[in-house]
């Protein structure tokens, strides 16, 4: 065997990680209070970028903290997503993760209504009686059905993760979060994805766990 | 709304976005017959490096196709990829998916061994009696693994997808799996993850179907 691997123990493993993360961000300014979230997106995609992109809303760090701890569920838009985050640790405080892209309801009414149906998943969580938090990682056009559904006062989202990534429409409903209102994390740009989605719904979690690596 | 979106159709944003891919890459050289799932990856994640760090053996994208034509079943490290994975497509030609990191008895075996799951996630896959395609988004120590299982003589995979993202032994244990003799399709470097695992599954069933996109 010419390679040669580091000798980490597997629970040691991620905090490695994270050291050499802090290590190479070096002088790197990031938002007080958001250093966990920045620094598990890096882990997530070994991506700098993040650093740079992620933007956040003010004082969203301590509000998401608090809808978890009252008990909010998380709609996201990909089973990927839904399948990525702690589950479990949610639970902890009593809420749950939803993901309507592959119920049937939903499909029906996007092809009745002509959208995706990530615009009709979206519709469907507005109408549940719940704090929530919607983490998309895939879809812009759930991003602008949250938009149109804050301003026709249909919906008042405890935090808005928005990090689809892609060519077509992403930027700009990035953008038209940031002008929601709503309290908000978002990576600017094309970048994002369902695993960034659920990275920093479960950043969030290991906060009020206290599990500081 | 300052915001200006772009009119694409819900059924066209896929091939608007590998449309403006094929345009950023310009002159870039890709691997004959590689270009789909270069593309593919660089659509899941908005990353033009995977236009760069990915490694393909001699044949290795006309083997696959015709291991999941002849029934090969795709083995992953985690449940993002699972659910990312385009089962029904697979399942076309006889294959399934299969994740093995939350099962108890992989977890005892962990355990009594000082292993990681991931580790005795590939013995167990190995003791398969399938053809297996290996979809590796975010354990090194999996790739380690099947390494050992290669040289021992107790696994002969068809593909092993070699794309765990991080930075402890990431790197080295993708360097092993090009030195394995198995068929590879591997993110050199630090880069890759979970839905990049998933999205080299999709591109290959999806140049089967002949989805030209």
């Amino acid at each position: 065997m010419k390679v040669e691997l580091e000798n980490v123990k597997p629970m040691e493993i991620e905090k490695r990680s994270f050291e050499i993360i802090t290590e190479e961000l070096g002088d790197t300014q990031l938002v007080p209070g958001t250093e966990l979230i920045v620094k598990r997106c890096i882990h997530t995609s070994a991506d700098f970028d993040y650093a740079e992109n992620l933007c956040f809303s003010e004082g969203v760090v301590q509000r998401a903290l608090e809808a978890i701890k009252a008990g909010a569920c998380i709609v996201t838009d990909t089973q990927m997503a839904k399948a990525g985050i702690n589950k479990r640790a949610l639970a902890r405080y009593g809420g749950e993760v939803y993901c309507f892209m592959s119920d049937e309801d939903v499909a029906k009414i996007a092809k009745e209504n002509g959208t995706t149906r990530a615009t009709a998943s979206m519709d469907k969580a507005a109408s549940l009686d719940k704090k929530l938090i919607f983490a998309i990682g895939n879809a812009p056009t759930a991003l602008v059905r949250l938009y149109e559904l804050i301003e026709e006062g249909k919906l008042n989202p405890n935090l808005i993760i928005g990090v689809p990534v892609g060519f077509v429409n992403v930027v700009q409903s990035k953008e038209l979060i940031m002008e929601s209102g709503a309290p908000y994390i978002v990576a600017r740009g094309r970048k994002g994805g369902s695993n960034i989605a659920a990275c920093i719904c479960n950043a969030l979690l290991y906060m009020i766990d206290n599990r500081r690596d």
